[in-house]
């Protein structure tokens, strides 16, 4: 089984959520509609959705829920991606130009508040109080997270403790989530929603970690945006804080002064560079494999069934994807 | 009874939700910390909080449960106040700098998403779906409002009727939905809700055109920034509207010179001299008594107690405000 099977086998949901996702941004307000069609259709991998529907399998497996809750997941990501794009000040997201660079920062700000208060009327719709307090705990989370990742820009004083801390509010909890909230909509038992939950957070943070190397790995092409990008603007990664440790002193050297600039001094392509041959990239990579097996022992506790192999399948993807 | 009479009655009350407005906002980041409480201290009347209070006494009046109410909709109007100011690149509210202004857009934009949050995640332990949809509902409502005020900055072929419709979105309906949810949570009969929230909603509409007649005929010193900032900003308000089609036909073709350069040509100060002595003033406060005398008849029809008399003197206090 191979990743084309995982979603072919999920292809007619997959299908029903692209159309409500699509339903439920629909604004009579021409500005909103553009934008917020224009933030779906730059697409993405629909990871949350899909581990929304896989995580139901261990229940009663209700897809009529399931679906409200994988297009609520969906639209909060992509409410967050616009807000962070203001943030980052980015021009470029897989590709396509951000709302923010079609439009202006205001349009994003208000796209991003629209579409996060249709995935919140739509989750209303399921009249379940400990969904929406799992909801809202996640957002403030990832809120705090990104403010830390504001706080933290050009610090190159930080430890990998840090790191995690910030990457699972960033991004492994609302996987994490995505897991826990299939099962527990499906009524599974609570130890195997419990299990859904550290199931997505491990590979929620071996995913990120797997994003902050392809960002220093991989081209323009693939990434649908310039390499290193995160540390063009700033965002002290995995790798970074690795060659900030361990590299040569005249390397280490390089690195700080570009981050006490701010990014003013100093060679950009020469520093993403430097910490690609630091050693940080092959550290991280091998932290994230940590984070894939643990997942995957979380898998072997959870019943066995094809939605399982699934994840499985899943799991090993979205770590060692190069894309 | 004067306004200070009905605070008082409710004061023990609010001085519990300025303590749970200070603990709900508590961030261990400081940034967020910094720039929540400085929003918070920027203060208000906290009008809202007061009218979920008094339509609580319409039903059990559960302090507990209008205490969480009435916190998450300040926070929720103040998390949309933060991201206006970034919107309207607005530097002065009550006299003092906006978040954006004393920081930056991004710390606004994050600091409105994590209240936001923090509201939610505080309503989401009534473990009420219905209050879920209800704000969920206001938020789109208000989201889409922003959005309509941007597309029609410095638009002058505006209509009374599009008028109405934004100031609704925009401020009518969380007044609304503040009695609404006051009577809701203290299980008061569907009746009595549903009056409550038309109530609400006469005031509401009747409170926002009082505050667009203060932003003209105010001073700096009251209004905390100075007079007339919407037609600074370009948001065209009513008594512009009425001034564009009942103006001398020299006083229209200033005003629409003034929109058409988008602010560029004319002399602001002249500009809002025009508006302010072509009856549009006059024509406003007829209309917001008109809407005050509506929220009366409502009461009227609801149970009479002294919570009824205390609504009654706030709305005639808001709507004949003058700061």
């Amino acid at each position: 089984m191979n990743l084309q099977d995982i979603y072919k086998s999920l292809e007619c949901d997959l299908r029903l959520i692209e159309e409500d996702l699509t339903k439920t941004v629909y604004s009579s307000v021409d500005q909103l509609q553009a934008s917020s069609v224009h933030l779906l259709e730059a697409g993405g991998k629909r990871i949350r959705p899909v581990f929304v529907l896989l995580s139901g399998h261990f229940g009663t497996n209700d897809k009529e829920k399931l679906r409200k809750i994988a297009v609520a997941l969906e639209l909060i990501h992509s409410a967050t991606l616009v807000h962070d794009d203001v943030i980052d000040d980015a021009d470029l997201r897989r590709g396509r130009q951000t709302v923010r660079a079609q439009w202006d920062n205001r349009v994003a700000m208000y796209t991003g508040d629209y579409i996060l208060s249709q995935a919140l009327q739509l989750v209303s719709q399921l009249e379940n109080p400990e969904v929406h307090q799992i909801l809202s705990m996640a957002m403030k989370e990832m809120c705090l997270g990104e403010i830390e990742q504001i706080r933290d820009l050009y610090n190159g004083e930080q430890t990998l403790k840090k790191y995690l801390h910030r990457i699972k509010r960033k991004t492994a909890f609302l996987i994490a989530i995505s897991c826990q909230l299939g099962a527990l909509i499906s009524k599974a038992p609570l130890p195997i929603v419990r299990n859904c939950y550290l199931y997505g957070y491990y590979v929620g943070m071996a995913f990120q970690m797997t994003d902050d190397v392809l960002d220093l790995v991989g081209d323009e092409k693939t990434l649908g945006k310039p390499a290193g990008s995160d540390l063009r603007q700033g965002n002290v990664t995995l790798p970074v804080i690795y060659a900030l440790k361990h590299d040569t002193p005249e390397n280490k050297k390089k690195i700080k002064q570009y981050l006490e600039s701010i990014g003013e001094s100093g060679n950009i392509e020469e520093i993403i560079d430097v910490v690609r041959r630091s050693g940080g990239i092959d550290y991280t990579s091998r932290l994230s494999q940590r984070y894939l097996m643990k997942a995957l022992s979380i898998l072997e506790k959870l019943p066995m069934s094809q939605a399982n192999q699934s994840l499985k399948m899943l799991t090993t993807f979205v770590v060692n994807r190069s894309y």
